[in-house]
């Protein structure tokens, strides 16, 4: 019944709301005499943090993590790891008008709807603020398994609304806001987005995680297969509404001939699969992609009700991220970083793992 | 830690191998009260069962179901219900040429990798076969959904291969052996099949699941929101790549102002969310779209490598799908009214449910 | 939620009711290469098995168990392990006048409480029979744990009623049909038993479970301790109503430099902790001790009530064991076994185990 | 896997060390709606804060809580509520000579095995100094029970060492430092503790934990019953080593014609049972008792061994708590709580509950 905490032997139990005290996370099961160091952790977080360019919300947040428990003399103990990260910069001002009414496209509603009752600063508990401590809980499983395995996970954007953006290479993604890995349609991304900006719209996006160096094994199949829980995680992140594994969709129009992969001694010839069998690694590359909506929260007026069922109109002012799809982009890596390591760790001791 | 068990208030633990001598499922958490006979549970198990048409395997399975426990003078007790199916036609004779391979597309390398040991006859524990369980519970998850929320759950192939079967009603669905919701198109997908089983080779399709009449306020999250759990519970589905809710991979090129469902007094004006939103059901259809890979054992030949690590050249004889897509219908209804019922039960209670 | 699963990564299912056609239960996580046949499990099963002496219940099941799934070529290959026991002795006629009655000391009165419904032949669900797919999933971890740690799970009873059964010999245990681990005891024994089955009543007893060679490491803290989860184990045995690890309510009264046990280089001194300090095994045997009620099934005459809340006099006949503490052996240490399996496949891969 | 969580659909997730930055909690389900402040938990921990009087540990921590979130306007919102508390008075410089010896009765040597490393300073992870979170999280699950069901939970020491402490009544236990329902007896506490402090020993305690007005239903047989459930927390509180339930190891040596508790119109006659059958609540007061080891850390030298396996001895000085049983009262009734809520939760919406 783990509704706030994701995975199994790796376990992250989120806390917090966007304009409360504080958000952060427990991290239990990291194997004790990780090297583990707030600034490991706060890296990824700056990775993710708003107002790091145009493109994104002007939020004003450090997102400064401390480290309350778990780590003794640099060393993780193998017991829960305390995150904690202080809200700062929290308007409660910019919301006290959409209270008693439901944003389009949001999770206002649903709340409501579920609990009788909801904090509507900042989006409360559904704001993709929330992703912040998943970020932190990320850096630790990423640490670990390019240490113990490894394992490199990355991920790029691979399309920005209409635009579609060619992979090139992995080292363009760091110089560009829009974790993109070309350097030559930056210019086009951001005239577009400006366009947007102007228009007080938003786009949706589709990014890519991709994870080397996967050991075959992962993944326990029937129900928990690897690709499964893959996609319970990528799902779970705010604005996803589709996920797929290798080529995806793309299999829907392939021939039996054309999608298996064939396998030689030197390994396999392709990688429709995605790095997944049967649920389970096979040592490729495991290759995820993701359809992020649109932000619902826009300029453009809209239709809507309030909490008494009457028509209203909402429009949607403050600081908010056009495409939410930029800076989901560490928040995937991290989701898939925290999957292959729960699974790793279910996995560990196993058939000489 | 649930491997082979889906759910967490209703509860499936899935058992057996394809050619051993039992499959089966206990079902916990089934509330008390529910009438429940056999052959509430057959219906199901016969809409998916193989060998109903040319255009799927020719294996002659009953799959005639044995309820073991759970159920009293024809209501169940709150109690596991056991559910027994017994293999009849498993020959096994047909699979021991193919121990010591690995079929490209097939889970043999990665389960021989996991596991250092597997059950070849019919792809064992990694068979299709094994979701005829799955869609035995998805029968009284149904059934409870209906008498107790009024819920339908219905699904159909939109997509065979290259060709697309736009939706013209539900009452065509029974009426094909494709669970295709359209009349007209029925011939064009048969002379597809046989042409395709005349090369040996196999196919993908895309298949669309709704679920209607869903109460708002369904999904637990952060992390197990209803539209997470709906994409674990897919994408563990054999052959499944991908996995959309709503709109799915269209909402990359939405802009906010198209992709957000306006709400009026009477309710929302469209569903790009797919009845969910912040992982919340909003109380409009759940709909969920599935990519169905082609089905891995073809005759056409195929490279490969066996246990030595030596390339070798596979072909896959024997009774098999040659869309996999066509028996996936009934089990993703099956899956989705696993989930749906799951949080039902975990939302029981609360704020009027 | 696991109400009918017991343990984390070694996980048994259970389900059935002791007049339904069958019990058993579902194995999951057992690692794949163990060598496994029925008849392993069967020793187990007729250890505890009705109707091997005058002292407990005449009821004549022969509890064959038959292996659904999991195992190939006399191997288990990781997948689950469907274990079915039909039963066969199943008189419903002695049952149906209790069906509208609560019986004291039984759980019929919460059942109807919780439920609404039950299956009152033979107590149903709540029946001690129901302990046979506990046994039988508990010789597949005796096993592992003997071929895989050198581990000894063992139990005894120690006291029947008044009468305290000094330990002497392990080798004594199967020589009697009272589990004592002392050979002149048993005519008392018996002497005692023939009495309190002439006056149509029952009596407690108490039992004790070792298991040696248990590693030290293994118990997770903070709550899911080893010590608490043999307590839990224990606790939810039917007619247990006290659990000890070690000296258990003797520390009571004693002061911390008598109960700290000592350490040297040879070794621990003593074993008042029972192997398990701070939730983690130590490296000693894990002792246990349980206390068992009486039966509530007797001859003598009490006073209850019926569903409408009248008074009445509850006589029970039929064939019931005088102390179910005489069988509650083998199933103890099966429960034993089951969570030291589980704690040892948690702790695999760590710290060089 | 939930390793440092407690309960499954009202959830405890327990982080710190003793002498770490902070210690704390998040409880996710508690359902929304509750009135809920800072002040109604501080009043629990209150009563188990070190320091108190001179019978327990002079340590100053004044245990300070801090909500972060899942409260909105006083009201919980039914997300998760993290709650922290800061570690004040922290002297590390007393711990530095033990880490690397193991001191006998404590989880040094075996948290040194389990982990290959360990915080040392405090006991570290298995400090007691860990039980303020659960006492916490026991505040917000005393809480809602009363005002949801009005059940009360309460607790009181039964037994120091040698002396029996006769229940009178609930309301001496405010009115002395030993949570003892007896006034006439405290001089004779005092001075046996006096005297124990003198000789720098230590002594056990018995503790009885009830619950009244616990509806009938609670519990969820056939593994997770409630006294299961309530063994499992109980003997994963630090220093317990047996729990009881009801009469406990009384029925020994009871008959069932004694044991089975007789009802009639007007209710049960008798509650040896301890308000539990075939682990479901029955309505009856829920009785439970435990066993409380002596306190490990003594001034009374000792035998050990370091790290090296050489032979020390050890003298425990500093400020511990010469009977942790005193202390424990409180926690007992947190425990409780916790799980009587967990399975309150897990009832909500069956049979009119």
């Amino acid at each position: 019944m783990a509704a706030n905490t994701l995975g199994e032997m790796f376990r992250v139990t989120n806390f917090g709301e966007s304009h409360g005290p504080a958000i952060g996370c427990v991290v239990d099961g990291c194997p004790p005499g990780l090297a583990l160091d707030a600034s490991d952790i706060q890296a990824e977080l700056d990775r993710r943090k708003p107002g790091t360019s145009r493109h994104v919300t002007q939020r004003r947040e450090p997102d400064q993590v401390e480290i309350l428990s778990g780590v003794y003399e640099g060393k993780t103990t193998g017991t829960p790891i305390g995150l904690l990260i202080r809200n700062t910069d929290a308007r409660s001002k910019d919301y006290s008008a959409i209270a008693e009414t439901f944003r389009p496209g949001h999770a206002d509603y649903a709340y409501w709807k579920k609990y009788g009752i909801r904090d509507p600063r900042g989006g409360g508990r559904s704001s993709a603020r929330l992703t912040a401590p998943t970020v932190a809980a990320g850096a630790i499983a990423k640490k670990w398994l390019a240490e113990h395995h490894a394992v490199v996970v990355r991920g790029y954007m691979s399309q920005l609304g209409p635009i579609e953006i060619p992979f090139e290479s992995w080292d363009q993604i760091p110089e560009n806001p829009f974790f993109a890995a070309n350097a030559t349609i930056i210019s086009e991304l951001e005239a577009y987005m400006d366009e947007l900006r102007r228009d007080g719209d938003s786009i949706g996006a589709r990014i890519e995680v991709v994870a080397s160096n996967v050991a075959p094994g992962l993944g326990e199949p029937l129900y928990d297969r690897l690709d499964a829980d893959i996609a319970h995680a990528m799902m779970g992140l705010n604005a996803v509404k589709g996920v797929e594994i290798g080529i995806g969709f793309g299999c829907v129009t392939q021939r039996g001939s054309e999608h298996g992969d064939e396998i030689t001694p030197e390994g396999f010839r392709t990688n429709n699969a995605g790095g997944v069998l049967g649920g389970i690694s096979t040592g490729q590359d495991v290759t995820v992609s993701l359809a992020i909506k649109p932000t619902s929260s826009i300029r453009v007026e809209r239709d809507s009700i309030n909490k008494l069922g009457e028509p209203v109109k909402v429009q949607t002012l403050g600081r908010h991220d056009p495409c939410v799809g930029i800076r989901a982009t560490p928040i995937a890596e991290a989701l898939l970083a925290i999957v292959l390591m729960d699974h790793a760790l279910r996995h560990r001791g196993q058939c000489g793992y």
